[in-house]
């Protein structure tokens, strides 16, 4: 498979991969948000990041991902693991051999004014929570989509410069920023289990793990640092304690409405890479 | 969505519909063939799928998708369903309005020799089942493969022809010389079904009541005749008992190595109509 049907295989056996406490999985709906939307949304995202492996730029392969993600009728299924494959599917087309952290760090570094500015748009097709930003950058602010773009030019910002503006409280905007670090982790992680289960579950267990060394920045911006840290408190648990206190884990978080979304886009992310590199296999 | 991402989507809703006693679905693996061959199934479909969307031939196309669907180790996830979709695809992207009978059956009668040496170019990629060939064509049997093609030029036969030597044993044959009206009959149903409950899980019921109405092909050629009605009046019972005669009834298929695959690949072609025409959404 080329690095674009990677990472469409890569959101699908992520969504696959159950039990993944707080996240739809292929064994649990949300009330309004579906695991078939998520089937939907991978389909969708396809010519976009068909585009980004043909060498497109990162921010219009990014929005058109997006727009095609966003035709069906759950809202954002994807858009942060897209933030992250996106760049990814560029670097493995552009890499001489497997893919590494420089080889995608060079194409984020490399991105533009108008990189930034499609990423913007890219806001104007799905509703994405995002937190209030600093006082000294409301004009930047992404929740106003292409509000913004005259802001964003003015101060000649790239969009490497935008997602660092944001890498202290968004690990999607820290992996842009820090060498994907998580993403690389993760598919080394992958790599070592994969032959001890099938791609989808060695996901969904990766998840737990993630979750369980650090707090979910969506769990923290949406409900405070403390709930993030003991969700990652009580993930170490369940992933100590077995099938019963994983399904336990996974029953309070829905109710509680916490949905530990970051970490499930750094789970696509890293079965992208282990699926480029040939570690992961279907 | 186009023709080509809703016959993406259509692959997955179906394998994602559950319970469907006796296939793959979203909450049962078998053996060696687990939901994520299929999920790889659909996204390595997608090349041969978008070639039909822009106008290649069935045999191309369906080559093409044949070969990419067959990039994963479950083997044969979904042959059927492609020799459906392929057809349809191509009928709904040169169709005025919504895509009908007359549109798909002028795509198949318009075949040719290529596109049916394409067809059995497509067997060297997958491991079908299919039933010993009639004495008489033996020259033809599909098994050969692409070894085959030149007593298909000698015969002149169309891919049309080849598909109408075996439509009374093969009910996704039996779809390109019948005006697919098992796929329209169960985009209808589909249609009706619509507002009660989301597209994988309509998908299923529809599955099921397929299944009650006409012993499933793939099960007689390898289960024998008897074996293929049993399933048929069982599906019935189950079908009148409720979610627990449902669930006996798929163990028991499964214990038994029983796989009506016609039916699901019939599902997926409805899936795909009932999309295309807009009167399923997810």
């Amino acid at each position: 498979m080329n690095a674009a049907e990677n990472a469409q295989l890569a959101l699908l056996l992520e969504v696959a991969g159950t039990p993944k406490p707080g996240n739809v999985d292929r064994a649990r709906d949300l009330p309004d948000l579906r695991f078939e939307h998520f089937l939907a949304g991978a389909v969708g995202a396809g010519l976009g990041l068909r585009a980004a492996g043909e060498g497109a730029p990162v921010g219009e392969a990014f929005e058109q991902a997006v727009a095609g993600m966003s035709q069906q009728a759950g809202g954002n299924t994807q858009f942060g693991a897209l933030l992250l494959l996106v760049p990814l599917v560029k670097a493995t087309a552009e890499a001489r051999g497997d893919l590494t952290p420089e080889d995608v760090t060079r194409v984020a570094e490399s991105t533009t004014t108008e990189d930034a500015a499609d990423f913007y748009r890219a806001f104007d097709h799905a509703d994405v929570y995002v937190d209030d930003p600093p006082k000294d950058a409301e004009a930047l602010d992404v929740r106003r989509g292409s509000d913004a773009i005259p802001a964003v030019e003015e101060r000649d910002l790239t969009l490497y410069d935008v997602l660092a503006l944001g890498d202290e409280d968004d690990d999607v905007a820290a992996e842009w920023t820090g060498s994907f670090e998580r993403t690389f982790w993760t598919a080394d992680r992958l790599a070592e289990l994969a032959d001890s289960a099938p791609a989808s579950a060695i996901g969904a267990r990766t998840y737990l793990e993630l979750l369980a060394r650090e707090p979910d920045t969506l769990v923290a911006k949406q409900h405070g640092p403390k709930v993030a840290e003991s969700v990652r408190v009580r993930a170490q648990e369940a992933l100590e304690g077995g099938p019963e206190v994983v399904e336990a884990f996974a029953e309070s978080l829905v109710e509680d409405g916490i949905n530990p979304g970051t970490t499930a886009d750094i789970v696509a992310a890293g079965l992208f890479v282990a699926l480029a590199r040939g570690e992961v296999t279907v």
